[in-house]
């Protein structure tokens, strides 16, 4: 089986093959009868594994921002927003758990990916999605200081923040150029969605600077986290981790639920107003929160910001074809200084 | 005299003294019974004349800007300008000839630092007079399809075509990081310009494009044609291969002022209109026209890119203090790009 896996690799085509072994998220072990076979082998398949889940996480970052344009095009929102988050969660949760059931009939029941865990190891689950409460009820309180194209703006510090959380907390190095690479990725994300009224996030007041520091603190300290809870144990089946946080999420959303819209779900049911395109970004969701998972255990955040920076150009790309959007200068000239900020990370790596 | 200069060299505070070296136009020359300390010593001499060049170019290209707003703010402009230009090419001349004066008086007449020329040699110096004057033409014709506020945006070409001719007509080689350094100064200095009008740029026809982009090929060419005049012949007396350039650009403007302006001399007089601030303006000019000579003579046509644009840049913030101009988000991404440009065009230097 090992065997066949490392001779699979060197073949052409074998990408479907290479998808499910990622799914079943088995470490990258290979047989020790020839080293350098070895090192190259291995290299290369976590090259792969690592670009594979990068492109499904930008594709489907993509598609989500499309399937919320197509959203707001059909109407407006009539569904409540914190049962679709609790829909996501136990979608993952559902998703997590097939997968583990597959595996589990295949390979028989293991140490590393076996559910029950011990509370050592349970206990840093909670920590990720309590940070993301945090920030979602801070997100109420930031429009009194900004508004919505503002707030979009705004939101360009997380990758700062991701990457000096990423520097102290887990304590990786870039490199110099791969710093300058990172502040130039939040220059042209931010360029790039500048439209007339962007200017009045300057007039922002001190609180709502404060507070759109403390968000992108806490959102790219959950990511930082959950990089280090996927990281410790790296041998650890990714599918149990995610069934761990995935519960945690949707104990979360649930407390959500009952806080702000218990009235509703029980007047009018849990899913009204649902529609098809409500469904499908609900899957989306669920699909790139795992491809997120994946990106962390396989890669790290400065992939993972990267990705989802690319994504967002992307669509806008996307978008002029099929919305008619514009495509104004400032978005040009933003994309070209993200390209050029891929380049140079990229550029940055070789030279570390 | 050689021994001294090296002396003072190695002292603090002898600025003045390198500055009126500098200007004395002395090729960087050491007696040679010290290897180990010629080489450090014209090192360390080479640079400290590149940065007083470049310093001296960004502080007039800066003092320049802010002497156009301030005219602008006194009134409109009602001298005319082709005699404006003539003035400035005609003070040039005499402060070259001023300096080769003091020269030859203190050190003599000798094979570098005469006047009298060959045909071999001057027949070059009408060339970038020619092109700046095919440009200046061209400039009349662009306004039919871009308004002024466009034509400042698409004049960052210039960025790109100086680098491209340096490349090809020069032959000296960027490093990869170099040149997505480029790439970022000229993405970096058109964002810092954009305001709500800019993406009317973008609706420019096909013929105001090409218009653009020659014209950014004829003056990207005239600056890389300088650099070769001037290095060509690199133990020449910088002041005389400045006397000869401008004397031709005495004769092309002195061709405008026929064509353009004629009755308007004749009818009001040569120096119609001129208040002090035309005439700082024409001294800043001048002077700013020297140092670029004296840039590409000592550093190169990237070093005077850099410098002009760094000086547009501060330029745009001394202006908030003098003149109360508000910033706008746009300008502080772009400048931040153009920084981090600066940065990894200095990183990009080592790693060749």
């Amino acid at each position: 089986m090992e065997y066949r896996k490392i001779k699979d690799q060197d073949k052409d085509g074998d990408a479907g093959e290479a998808d499910i072994e990622i799914l079943r998220g088995k470490p990258l072990s290979v047989p020790v009868h020839n080293m350098a076979a070895l090192v190259s082998s291995s290299d290369r398949s976590k090259w792969k594994i690592k670009s594979m889940v990068t492109i499904a996480l930008t594709v489907l970052t993509s598609s989500q921002a499309i399937l919320i344009a197509w959203s707001k095009r059909a109407g407006k929102y009539e569904y409540s927003v914190t049962t679709a988050n609790f829909s996501v969660e136990a979608l993952k949760c559902a998703i997590s758990l097939a997968v583990l059931l597959r595996i589990w009939r295949t390979e028989g029941v293991t140490e590393d990916n076996k559910l029950s865990t011990s509370l050592d190891e349970v206990i840093v689950y909670p920590i990720p999605a309590a940070l993301y409460l945090v920030k979602n009820l801070l997100q109420y309180y930031i429009f009194a200081y900004v508004n919505a194209p503002g707030y979009q703006i705004l939101k360009n510090l997380n990758i700062i923040s991701t990457g000096v959380l990423y520097r102290i907390i887990l304590k990786k190095k870039l490199s110099e150029i791969q710093w300058a690479a990172f502040i130039l990725l939040c220059a042209g994300c931010t360029t790039a969605q500048l439209d007339s009224s962007s200017d009045r996030v300057l007039q922002t007041p001190f609180q709502g600077w404060m507070m759109a520091i403390v968000m992108a603190l806490l959102s790219g300290l959950a990511g930082v986290y959950t990089e280090a809870i996927m990281k410790k144990r790296l041998s650890r089946n990714v599918n149990v981790q995610n069934f761990w946080l995935y519960i945690f999420g949707m104990l979360f959303n649930a407390i959500a639920i009952l806080v702000q819209d218990f009235d509703a779900v029980m007047n009018k049911g849990f899913f009204h107003g649902y529609s098809l395109i409500t469904t499908c970004m609900i899957i989306n969701h669920a699909l790139s929160g795992i491809a997120v998972s994946m990106v962390l255990k396989y890669a790290d955040n400065i992939v993972k910001v990267y990705s989802t920076s690319v994504a967002m150009l992307f669509t806008a790309v996307v978008s002029v074809f099929l919305f008619g959007f514009h495509l104004s200068l400032a978005f040009f000239l933003g994309s070209t200084v993200a390209s050029v900020s891929v380049y140079l990370h990229s550029i940055g790596k070789l030279q570390r």
